[in-house]
């Protein structure tokens, strides 16, 4: 098991990916890896001073932004100044950068000019997982059709393939000029799905460390993306050291930190306040932001006979700050401004769906489904200006209602990638709506949807701990493939095969190695046998010695061979005697 | 929360319930309750005596059974009159009950001679859950359509239904005369969906009060039926343990222990053994058989070129024994000899698909589908002695390809109930199998599949341990009730709508009460916020207390009251000024 690099045809294009290594003469397996050079043993990671921006040359070379003496926002040069932050903040605070003025520097821009980028490279070797490699392995390469509902999933993703899906707004390559740590991903219906871990402190509960430590926890695990939904005390602070050392995409919701400079007063926001909340976070770095411009004063009524409301947080406040001033919210009037912070720095649009359901009860209503024609609308708006769009999605949904959620996304965003936070299946079960969400997680996948936001056993009682992360992650890693396998992505199905290889031939280290989590694999197998030898005995705890169904299909194969050759005889015993009584009979044409 | 009864119309007919109460004046939420007297504090359990024998006198009564002096059985007769077992023997073991000559004790059997038994006036009552109460409660009456794929599910469940549907084979009644002490359950796609914990101990693992424990543990958290697949010593004296303390069908592989009698070598078993193993098993009480009667000599080598071979232990012993003798299995052409068996102590069928795929690269091949017609038309023999009958289904399915396997069922098998394993999404989560294998779970309960056998966290590594029997069948009660709710089975929606009401309105212990593990919901919430006033505070850890999504709904819905009355107004001005209009231009013609 270790980490291999494969270097692309343009200047700095090295990918990463984990290589498993099996045994008994059985070729490597290669996965994708989000886990950035931290599990590179070649690379010394320290957290004080951050990743290595890999992309910084590229971002120059395109020679469209500008270096900034200091942030261009007040608050920002605020918390930078302010002493008493000292001992908190990160030491290595890069200038930001930003858009030469009239310069456009997001990935869709680029695309739509015809241009491939390092990242859209970079990204079409990291999807393809080496599976020319794969092909090499007389075993696993077998594969179902799948079903992907009218997606166009090509058998290769080339560089042009990434470049032609971000020009048309169907993938989002979210990566900041000021996140140049990130290690390139995309979300979008025709690659891997994708899932997001959640992180972030709240006014009771967690610090720095403990929430920087949790980014590199999922990302270890196989977020492909992490959002810090800190709400509680030195937000700006701790975006910084998440960004400075995650490598994969960072999302956050800034109207949550614009709450906290008003007190917690939602109608005391302003436009001017937003706006300089957004230039904090784009010039730090963030990736993609959350907006819920979708909060119409028309929808929010239509929640009020709801059993639960509106529980997006985002979309609370928003609601309020409607019904304080009786009009539109800024982030609705102001949408086009928006667009111009979103394109100087390319930070994506994460469209919030603000009245998503709460519970079963609200799945599907019209406050539901309003909002999501007016994302559809601006995400038109964000695409004329080449702001890269993806739509976020529910929520609590029964089973049966899943799929007219990914349908209607499709139709009314014009295939803008779609992003949901499972949806839970059931509401009955807190402590367990990992599952209760994983299985509705995994259908939207199979349907359609870009990317997948975690639920943690913690969901509705707490915030998640280090180890309910790892539950998260792992679980929803599991919906994701899931839903790859049945879209029949190409190559989904090698990994799948590779363990049932492993485990049909009692290659225990390798069914470990090759799961998801090797390390709860190898201590549940060792919870019932221990010791070293049981690991390479053909039979387990379950069955025996004595007793194994997999020992005993050995046996079904000799017997199928026999009877292959006992057939081969008959038939050409049987071949004889016909071309012989076909020659009895005077005739001449016989094969 | 507590237990109670709803009597029947009938004499001994007793159903229990368990009632939730709930805080600020809601009203109670009653759940389905398959833990038995365990639970009720009136009642003293000794499982050194084993459970009341509920039923007995409604078996008495059909005056169709005779009591026998011993075990017709060798075996069990050999095992009765060891004395190196009695300090292993239950002590308060019955005299076994059979069918009069010539007689039929199948519930199917009564119900097609028109006659309702107790057992099904008690099903009818216990699968209503008092629906009609709930109706009572101003909240939460609502309720989503659901989609059933042509499921036939009345509003109400009558005895009359539960016959009819019983007498047409499309629902099972497992119950042995033999296990007088179980409370009766129904299995088919018109009822709820249900639920199985495998429990048993192998070779290698596990004593006979770990597996009496974890019967209780699993019935505790919502198991319908447990299956008792016990491979190792002193299987005879476990299962009677197991039987006198379970107020739940209890299934078994008899084959597992006919293999044990013959020293694990397959190919000496024999028919003469296995029917004595079957009778052994029915006097003690064992309410349904998984018979692998559907492995037939011309699939076996359909399996030779799968990944995976024969992973279904009971397929893989009569795979063996077909090959060594070159002939179909006694399964198959005893077939008629073991209805007569079944039909004398009313146990069900469980016609096991020893060819079950175990790999998502072996799903729906032809074997497993082959298997599946003969199980077709094996169905239609167990029928005609009108013995009860269920068909078992895979294994390792990606999500695209469940659908067919439920449809081909229903078609094949002639709507006899489904009963899966799983099956398991995906096959490289060893350690989460629960998860991979509870998102096909929930989806083939909503195509129709009428019982989920669920799947450990210790699949394929290890034998469960307590806390896996809870985590897979708190699992599977999710997947199940989220499969309820998709196929909008009456009144499966009343507790996800209280949860959220309580939800909603901060009522903590209600959200906790509500929930399918109301332990585990009240740790991970006194984790972040351990005092007893948080569980009274309107806010909670994960926003903390000026940032309440739900606080600020209320708002919204003095809002909307708010605007109806203006709106109101202003249409009664207008209606106000319409008229006076219509008047001036002389009509007379308005409402």
């Amino acid at each position: 098991m270790g980490k291999v690099y494969i270097k692309g045809a343009m200047e700095g294009v090295q990918v990463p990916m984990r290589e498993i290594l099996l045994s008994g003469g059985n070729s490597p397996v290669i996965v994708y890896d989000t886990s950035g050079p931290c599990t590179d043993p070649g690379v010394q990671v320290d957290i004080r001073k951050g990743l290595s921006p890999v992309r910084s040359k590229w971002i120059q070379e395109r020679n469209d932004v500008d270096q900034l003496q200091e942030s261009s926002s007040a608050f920002g040069r605020i918390r930078k100044s302010d002493p008493n932050l000292a001992g908190l903040r990160f030491q290595h605070i890069r200038k930001p950068l930003r858009a030469k003025p009239g310069r456009n520097v997001t990935q869709m821009h680029y695309a739509r000019k015809g241009m491939i980028t390092p990242e859209m490279e970079f990204i079409a070797i990291r999807e393809n997982q080496m599976l020319e490699a794969a092909a090499h392995n007389g075993k696993g390469t077998f594969q179902h059709a799948g079903e992907s509902f009218g997606a166009s999933i090509p058998s290769r993703i080339t560089p042009e393939f990434v470049r032609d899906e971000v020009a048309r707004g169907r993938a989002i390559i979210p990566g900041s000029i000021n996140h140049p740590e990130i290690e390139p991903m995309i979300i979008g219906r025709n690659f891997l799905v994708k899932i997001n871990a959640n992180i972030g402190n709240s006014a009771v509960a967690s610090t720095i460390e403990e929430e920087v430590e949790k980014m590199i926890w999922a990302t270890r695990w196989g977020s492909d993306t992490v959002m810090d939904l800190s709400t509680g005390k030195n937000i700006h602070e701790t975006r910084e050291w998440i960004l400075r050392n995650s490598p994969v995409p960072i999302g956050t919701v800034p109207i949550y930190q614009a709450l906290e400079k008003v007190g917690g007063k939602a109608e005391e926001l302003t436009w001017e306040l937003f706006r300089d909340t957004l230039i904090e976070q784009a010039e730090q770095g963030v990736d993609y932001f959350t907006i819920h411009a979708g909060v119409l004063l028309r929808y929010i009524p239509m929640t009020a006979g709801r059993k639960t409301g509106i529980v997006s947080r985002g979309g609370a406040i928003m609601a309020k700050w409607c019904l304080a001033h009786h009009r539109e919210s800024f982030l609705y009037t102001h949408f086009e401004d928006i667009c111009d912070i979103m394109k100087a720095y390319d930070v994506s649009f994460s469209l919030g769906d603000g009245l998503r359901p709460g519970s079963i009860a609200d799945a599907n209503d019209d406050a539901q489904f309003g909002e999501l024609e007016t994302l559809g609308e601006l995400t038109k708006i964000a695409w004329k200006h080449e702001v890269q769009t993806m739509i976020e999605g529910p929520g609590h949904v029964p089973m049966h209602l899943i799929k007219v959620n990914m349908e209607k996304q499709i139709k009314e965003c014009h295939e803008a990638p779609f992003y949901t936070l499972g949806p839970l299946t059931t509401d009955i079960a807190p402590g367990y709506d990992h599952i209760t969400s994983g299985i509705g997680a995994a259908m939207i996948g199979w349907f359609g949807c870009a990317m997948l936001c975690y639920v943690t056993p913690k969901e509705h009682l707490g915030l998640p701990t280090k180890e309910d992360v790892k539950t998260g992650v792992i679980t929803y890693k599991i919906a994701a493939h899931a839903a790859d396998l049945a879209k029949g992505h190409p190559g989904a199905q090698q990994r799948d095969n590779a363990l049932s290889d492993a485990r049909f031939e009692f290659r225990w280290e390798d069914q470990f190695n090759l799961s998801l989590d090797p390390e709860t694999a190898r201590a549940f197998h060792d919870q019932t046998l221990p010791s070293e030898n049981a690991k390479v005995a053909h039979f387990c705890s379950m069955c025996g010695p004595h007793f194994c169904s997999m020992k005993i299909t050995e046996d079904v194969r000799q017997y199928a061979e026999q009877k292959k050759l006992d057939e081969k005889e008959a038939l050409e015993a049987g071949m004889k005697e016909k071309s012989e009584e076909f020659k009895a009979s005077g005739s001449e044409i016989y094969r």
